[in-house]
């Protein structure tokens, strides 16, 4: 078993706040990344997945599929996005960095397994003191 | 003469756009960054001020005065805010890296003087690939 | 079960040396770093917590809080000091990365958990090329 | 149970091609990695080891007695070298990252053991987007 | 005048020798870089240009188009190759990092004032312990 | 004319205090940096030369005779140590890091000449949020 880590990035902007509280609660629980006028960061995301070192190749996986697949599922959703807006798949959640790593889990699972590899962990930095990590 | 740098960091939405232009014209002009829902960036702030080392202190300025400045005249106003619509200094200009980075340099300048020191250059990250310097 | 981490640094003056050893023996095993004078690093600190998301919030902890105990219980402790003489968690061990990453552990792992969330790793950097992790 | 990383950099000229292949199905799967003039990189290796704090010293393993291990065993016979044609442990191996990451794995974790620890983990990063990590 | 920085990478292999020195003598001049089997590194290049912001879009130039010039002019031609053999732009030159500088500049002097603009250094690093700046 | 760059590491102990001030005026002045029992940071060290590209070689300078110049001349004396007891170069100087930067110009600016190239500047991190660059 060996794992194989790629990184990409994206930026977005968003914001933290649960339409049921007052502006008050808002601001008390989520600080100012509650601003109604939104603001935003340059996210770095790492998408590692396992598997078997195929003998012919010596890849577990070919990197230039792996990065298309995040391109098209994940970045080409995300980038220069509004993710309380926008994101078909953060619809419903909290657009927290929590959130968000494991509903990037969810949208990679089944097409990490469909190139023959199985997904064991996303990873999010939101910025440089903070990263978040999901293994399904 | 020497050179001394203080690097402070923030995160903002904004967007890149014109009035005048039409949809297209914008996105042809702007690209991802005209999206009407905005985006956003952490952003790297470097700040070098030069002058004489007091031969006293051994300092060319007290660098936590330095970073105070920083933090009352810029970070305060821009970080987790929408450069477009909440950033007095940002009124009335283009939200560009450029035009920030300039408008950075005009906080600063007199203030940086009124601590004994020369304002060099303002230095901004928006993303880890791109940065803008000005030099006044 | 997700992960958070948040980083934090400090940094700290110390010596490598055992009292029962000769100065040959020191400068034997620990080299460079049992200078009697001293020596120093910058430190980043990593720590990971574990939990659930919460669903009213979309946190699985508040990073502020988090980044708030850590500087009262370590930072404050340890930043700009000298971990041999005045750390009161580094008292009776031998100031290594390694004594220090568990010594870390020791003081954040009953306080995380009066967070509502669970310690799950430790890591201190002492420089670009070393690192030490814990997991209790 | 303790984890200590030692961080080791080199850079090396490779190849990705399979002799059995025609040159199109070379470039199908290998794209400009099947270049026959070569090309290169800077590598970072990430040496992990496990095992005791040694109660005397403080120390889990002698860092320095590491560095030497992995320079002698691997940076010597890899760095500023051809990994097809020069490096003996790649020998009849597709010099695949993956291969690469396995094969230093098998020079060090005899040695490391008679140092009295344990190897944990060999990771290697091939550019600052990509990483494979081996655990035995 | 204003100044804006964009960054792209490139690998490559490449050799340092002298066909009239004999082999002790390039081994005593350029050590390990003269290995007739090459070697490669992962090279990163900062383009920076200087010129006016552009009131009507807040630019000095767009980072888009001064982007796909690098990748056209420089990336293309150069990244997964060998600099010795395959490079235009360096036939006829010792493949060290200074001439390679200096030949990017001459690559993009031109066609960086084509699109309004003035090139005014070319940053090259060939590891995170090397960098050659050229001004023209 | 063209710049090369070089990068060394160091670390050590020091403390920033004035024989004649009270306790409290150089808590005032130099806070936490005037602890009587010493902290200590990692630098980080940038030489930059300049000079014209040797048509024979391709290079500016030899990296190897300048990186070996740096570790003779500065990092030998100053890693690992007390830089206001044990550096002789800062003898009588305060140990901030803009005297440190000026003290290792005087250092190197003969030695490099003598090594055929012209010491263009020296830029010393203390921390990932503060640099200082002297050119002389």
């Amino acid at each position: 078993m060996i794992y194989i880590t790629r990184r990409e990035r994206f930026n977005a902007a968003h914001r933290l706040f649960k339409p049921g509280y007052s502006d008050e609660k808002n601001l008390e629980v989520f600080g100012k990344c509650s601003n109604p006028n939104w603001h935003g960061h340059n996210y770095e995301l790492f998408v590692t997945v396992s598997g078997e070192i195929d003998p012919e190749t010596g890849f577990l996986i070919n990197l230039k599929g792996l990065s298309k697949l995040i391109r098209e599922k994940i970045i080409k959703e995300i980038d220069h996005k509004n993710i309380n807006l926008e994101v078909s798949f953060m619809k419903g959640r909290m657009a927290s960095t929590e959130n968000l790593t494991v509903a990037i889990w969810e949208e990679l699972e089944t097409p990490v397994q469909e190139l023959g590899s199985k997904l064991h962990c996303i990873k999010v930095y939101e910025s440089e003191n903070n990263y978040v990590e999901y293994f399904g």
